[in-house]
């Protein structure tokens, strides 16, 4: 798949350039990380990475791009030489798919030589940040509805064809289970599905005939749109008459409501189709459905079966961004020594955290997900030893994870690339949702609330601690030194 | 431009081949429009209109897309065939690109046959609605700036590649000047621009080594990144060392800043350049700006030159859709006979107008536009006579729009495609920008206020007003009868 390498913020160019022609490009460690949770809430389901890596493997510069960077009259032509033979050649550590992840902690380390780590910035953080916002949204949906049926319909309002198609991928992982969007369904092999619009209604003679029409020709997938004229007066009752004619060749129907009061209508009309003998008959709701809304109807009890969610899943709504960064954490001497660095901010919230880092995940005995630490990457963390987790920036806060309080931790981290190269199997985006959703399942369910939730723990190991801490003091005395 | 048909929501599918297997399959009339203005304000820059008209021209079902439709078992070997040869054959009407518009006036009409109507409605709404969005905020942000210089710089916080790609020229369209992203300037055409990150001061031993490196390498293009360190220290220090050497050569420098107060930082960073003598040194302001603090820091004179937008302008920010809809306005009988349609809703704000309409603008004698009019297409409405306009939806309300009171009007929907291919040359994304700022103009500045806008009427002719009156009495009867 060829992604083209000018999907890139102008400036990676330039001062890969600068490097290329100062031959300054030493082997270099990117961490990605975002800093604070979406929607208020407590948690990130990390998405993007396969495509991403699909991405990563077909990247490079066509000689198109390369003649237009040409005619911009700012780059050598040994640089564009160089450009035009680029291919991707750096390994990718990250945490896999689906997992729910946290603040600060990195989420992929790139290690390959620094003008190839800025080529990629953009395309990487445009790829996790949006997928991450999408599916992290999903699933909020998902818990919302009490994991009922979610369907998701965002292509028209979404931002941009991509927009649609890699949200759905997105909302698929957080825990949708089909899309409206053909061309996702294609790219992703996941379920599409979808009925009639008003216009089907329309531009018969009659609602009835419509819903006669649609019937014979989709048996076994038959949902009628009954809110076309008049809900609960020609919709319910011209779906029942339909509803019945059905029953009697053995084939089910749904009736699907797009306006009016999602909490009073499918009431009154699951009671309608009870009384008709329809009591199988679902009840799909549609409709601006925001995650408040669901969570309010379930609240409430309201009969739905299934929830048909666009602009607000697909965009994000209230957040049409993830705040996703890609921070320099290490360089690398000749000799393979690993030198640290770290962003100092005068918000000490945004000074980033150096050196090459793992993550570690600790369980308790019945697998529930406790605290993460962030450690550097050597170091040995195992079952059984007591750690100090120490708070990334605040002075004197620290507690101990005494060996009894945990039965299990594990690195979260692992290679996905390797030179360029996919290490491993791609898996099916079936089988990143299902990992998603057993995943949610190791949080305790106060970590996961859609308003101030608990908030999980991510420490630093006391090697991190000191490491930043000595690199945060002797940065200060230097820039004091240089003035 | 191949672009696959399967960019369409599920159920078009299987309404077409609904039609598609019933033969019914009438000529009909679409409406575009949209229903309230986003952002709290009072208008739309409508745009994505010939990207749209791109895509239409070579929309198709590769043999790809078929065999996956195929799979699906739900359709008709004869209506695959169908779609295996299908191209765009419908005609267009549409208000050109980059004009202000406002809730409820057709946009757009698609003349064509049911079953195209309904292929390309996603399509047709992803484009547009999503490109309008970005447009308005783009402009949002220009006048807030007062006009002053935009960078968009959203690539990593965009909803996907394309959210970003189609947001860089819809931004564009809407006032910005540059682009960071490379492969829209490639694409469309607009200027890229972008200079250094704080990797490449951390990359090199000192920042003031940085700053001499860049400044070799691109004299005439030198914006220094200054809050690496100690924006106020080192960071303008070192800058001003490097601005006093370039400008011994002749070559200007520019400082930006990416953190901390935009109001006092500038300030002090101005009078600093001022007194060592760098008065042409440009301040380049960036750091998740919204148009809310671009308002303000030019309300209280910061001495900015330019501003890098990023996030908040190619998401929309707060608001991350527009509510564009498509809607059927009209059938056509065999013979010809227009039959007009119209969706009735419980709530009347959501009624769409029926029938093949038009919308004309009426400017006063300084050619300010004044009011809109929606017509039906076939009235002739003339300079020198005297028009009743009529609420949309409001009984016993409308004024007299005397002749006295305009001195010109003109139809804004003009045809774009004809039996599937453009009328006329495609303009260039510069010739929109220029005209959708030049179309900004015509309009007083209460009407584009941020906030609280005088709000600009759209009414209806008195044609219009009865037909669509007639068709609400004679439908609310017809339902009653049906029970």
């Amino acid at each position: 798949m060829y992604t083209s390498a000018l999907v890139t913020d102008f400036y990676e160019l330039t001062m890969m350039q600068g490097y290329f022609l100062n031959k300054h490009n030493p082997q270099v460690v990117f961490d990605m990380f975002y800093r604070t949770n979406p929607f208020e809430g407590g948690y990130v389901v990390f998405a993007g990475l396969h495509d991403l890596i699909d991405k990563l493997e077909g990247i490079q510069f066509s000689d198109e791009d390369i003649e237009y960077l040409g005619s911009l009259g700012m780059f050598d032509p040994s640089f564009l030489a160089y450009l035009k033979d680029y291919r991707f050649e750096g390994d990718i550590f990250a945490i896999e798919e689906g997992t729910v992840v946290f603040p600060s902690e990195p989420l992929l380390r790139v290690h390959t030589n620094l003008i190839e780590a800025q080529l990629i910035e953009g395309l990487l953080l445009n790829t996790l940040n949006f997928q991450s916002l999408i599916a992290t949204k999903a699933s909020r949906m998902a818990l919302a509805s009490n994991r009922g049926s979610l369907m998701e319909f965002g292509l028209r309002r979404a931002q941009g064809n991509d927009g649609a198609l890699s949200a759905s991928r997105a909302a698929f992982i957080g825990g949708c289970q089909v899309t409206s969007n053909t061309l996702a369904g294609k790219t992703f092999n996941i379920p599409v599905a979808g009925t009639m619009a008003h216009s089907w209604i329309m531009s018969f003679s009659s609602e009835l005939e419509s819903f006669r029409a649609y019937a014979k020709l989709y048996p076994d997938n038959t949902v009628l749109l009954i809110d076309t004229y008049d809900t609960l007066g020609s919709g319910i009752d011209n779906a029942i008459i339909v509803g019945l004619e059905q029953k009697k060749i053995g084939k089910p129907i749904g009736v699907r409501i797009d306006s009016g009061d999602l909490s009073y209508l499918p009431r009154v009309i699951r009671k309608k189709l009870d009384d008709a003998g329809l009591a199988n008959a679902k009840i799909v709701v549609s409709n601006d459905l925001t995650e408040e809304i669901v969570q309010t109807l379930v609240h409430d009890e309201v009969p739905i079966d299934s929830w048909g969610i666009g602009t607000h899943l697909v965009t994000g709504g209230s957040q049409a961004s993830l705040n996703g960064v890609y921070k320099l954490a290490a360089k690398l001497k000749e000799d393979g020594t690993i030198v640290p660095t770290m962003k100092i901010s005068n918000s000490f919230e945004k000074t980033t955290n150096p050196g090459i880092k793992q993550v570690y995940r600790f369980y308790d005995a019945e697998g529930g997900a406790i605290a993460d630490l962030v450690t550097l990457h050597h170091e040995q963390i195992v079952p059984g030893k007591k750690y100090t987790f120490y708070h990334p920036f605040a002075e004197a806060d620290f507690f101990e994870m005494l060996s009894e309080r945990y039965s299990r931790c594990e690195p979260l981290l692992e290679i996905r690339m390797h030179q360029g190269k996919r290490v491993g199997e791609k898996p099916t985006v079936q089988a990143i949702q299902a990992y998603a959703q057993k995943n949610l399942g190791t949080f305790h369910k106060s970590f996961l609330r859609q308003i101030n939730p608990h908030i999980y723990k991510v420490s630093l190991s006391s090697k991190l601690k000191k490491l930043k801490m000595d690199l945060l003091v002797a940065q200060r005395r230097k820039v004091k030194e240089e003035l």
